[in-house]
């Protein structure tokens, strides 16, 4: 089957009421860095956010969440403990989780980590071209976190990853695509101010396990979180002065969203 | 005795005062979501906080102290192992504290942590109603950190908290509730975008140990602070667009605040 | 040789537009509280940030980065670890690295590893006057992250630290104070709204490691990345109106900076 951008379009504005109306609880295991933007976006999205994150917790609640992140930034060894047993209770509970391979690569404790969760199946994976290229073990990694590679040099790793977890890639960049190995869209919202403000890209992996925990089809749900996510921030950049207002204004957008909004911005190919 | 609104509106006021003239240290242990915005809350408060949450040094901060916070939200083994230093040397040193219990009830980590704080007598527990009865041991707890019970419902198990411990228990929700066992009041501000903001609820907890430390009646020092706290929230809530703009608009009200606003604005029942 | 102020000030310029164009990648190992603030401020002046904090990671990254920053605000076991990983790796690679004690003096965790890092020769140390002159051994420190003694105070303490590691020492106050145990040079900048927004000062930090990852004159990269910081903060708080919209608008300000804006405000003595 191939959706057509109307099926899609229809479906994201289905996925985002079904966020709205059900509050998806998200367990985040993420960075140090973006745990408050992440948390605000899902607060702002309409989703309940959880940043359940220690050994011993964070399996129980990986079993009653509706969606699970995994992000790879900073991961301590009390976290990546946590992640493995996140995954695993995930897994037994057909929780959908989201990966975030946050600057793979060269950096080997996080790379090592990336490899071996990949392995359980995320439902979905998320990260910029050179994250997914390295993930799929087929290049060098970025620089930090930021892509050194295009995105459509990334498409074909991001099948190859999709093939095997059984789900869905999404890369991020100036133009976003969801592939779920066989089909495959390009999202063309955003704007280069979510660059520019930390946390603008790991936030929706988030978002991206909000949406997986209210949709079924997994291919559907990614491509709903990318273009709500980045419909807001199209709004939010019209408001901002700079990084520092538009983070800000992001919040006020995702809270404020309409569906007549996301069905005249949507730029779904 | 039964101190009168009157009484406490004029309590509130003064305690607010010697907040903003004393700038009293607060030290917080707490969770890696709210740190930020802890820490701004108290600068704009005009309070000074401070982060000392590892071991061997948690417990001879907590001696020179004004107040302390303790809030389970990420309780990773270290900063446990902190938690326990710093309520031993606050206990020893008369350093109030305050507890947090963040999401207690079903996650064991911290639900057993916060049975073995309570007992060391915390001079304030603060907590939605899902983790006041939880703490009390009356329930099952709530969802991750949102309330599923009702105020109402946890105001027996505040009061027998509160006579466990001698201390103060605050229920926060659309009204707020103070106890310490005997006496009660209710605190009628706030707005709902505080639950939209990720810390808006934790921030209060180390208001309510800035208030602690500069004033001894430990029940009216957080009638203050919840009262202090809530009328900014008001105040910003007129100024806000959505949960991002609410945010900064919250501190810039804190900063702002004059007794006559808090005066006119509070409502205490 | 001593640098005039017009040769500081066009070096403070150069410096900035090198900032620009090659955005140093900035490795952070830093406090909890403000990881935040710090990525946002790094992005927003063009540099890149990385908060790559943890054993087996830290090093290597510290051999690619253009600058190290060392933050000892929140100094757990593991970063502690990876901090002295990154440190050798740095001192091996050649990348620059700042040192930020804050709040040494009684904490004595923190205390003794800022004694000990010193003695591997940091760029550019940076504190208060309390941290510079606890740093010296010649003080009792602050209280927490608050300066008690004046910027004055401090200069001598700071001169024995530049000339012990033969690095730049910088003390944060109302005028900030540069030296390299010879020359020294005063600079006006800023406002007071820095003090009262958490991370105000662990930013400038940050800001220092980019600065010292593009210009080879770790004096005059000093004086730049204090002189650009607080012009952008002079210029937010023209905008501001309180903590919350300042921290903001120094996100917006340090983004939307021009060489001009840079000349005209500038006040280096």
């Amino acid at each position: 089957m191939t959706r057509t951008p109307e099926h899609l379009l229809r479906s994201t504005v289905e996925a985002w009421e079904a966020v709205r109306s059900h509050a998806p609880l998200v367990q985040c295991l993420t960075n140090s860095v973006v745990t408050t933007i992440t948390a605000n976006v899902l607060l702002a999205l309409g989703a309940s956010p959880a940043m359940v994150d220690i050994p011993g917790e964070a399996g129980p609640f990986a079993r009653v969440a509706s969606g699970v992140l995994i992000n790879l930034g900073t991961p301590t060894s009390e976290q990546r403990e946590a992640m493995r047993e996140a995954v695993s209770a995930a897994d037994d509970a057909g929780t959908p989780w989201v990966l975030d391979p946050v600057a793979v690569g060269s950096l080997p404790v996080r790379t090592a980590l990336a490899a071996e969760l990949r392995r359980q199946r995320p439902a979905v994976v998320r990260g910029n071209a050179s994250e997914i290229i390295a993930l799929d073990g087929s290049g060098a990694g970025g620089r930090g976190v930021d892509a050194t590679d295009g995105v459509d040099d990334a498409v074909a790793a991001a099948r190859r990853i999709a093939r095997a977890t059984g789900g869905v890639v999404a890369v991020s960049g100036p133009v976003d695509v969801v592939t779920d190995g066989a089909e495959e869209v390009r999202l063309g919202n955003g704007d280069a101010l979510l660059t520019r403000v930390t946390g603008g890209g790991c936030a929706l992996g988030a978002v991206m396990a909000a949406f997986a925990g209210v949709h079924d089809d997994r291919f559907e749900a990614t491509v709903a979180a990318v273009t709500v996510y980045t419909v807001a921030a199209e709004v939010a950049a019209t408001r901002a002065g700079g990084p520092g207002s538009f983070a800000v204004a992001l919040l006020d957008a995702l809270d404020g969203l309409d569906a007549d909004t996301l069905r005249t911005r949507a730029v779904i190919a």
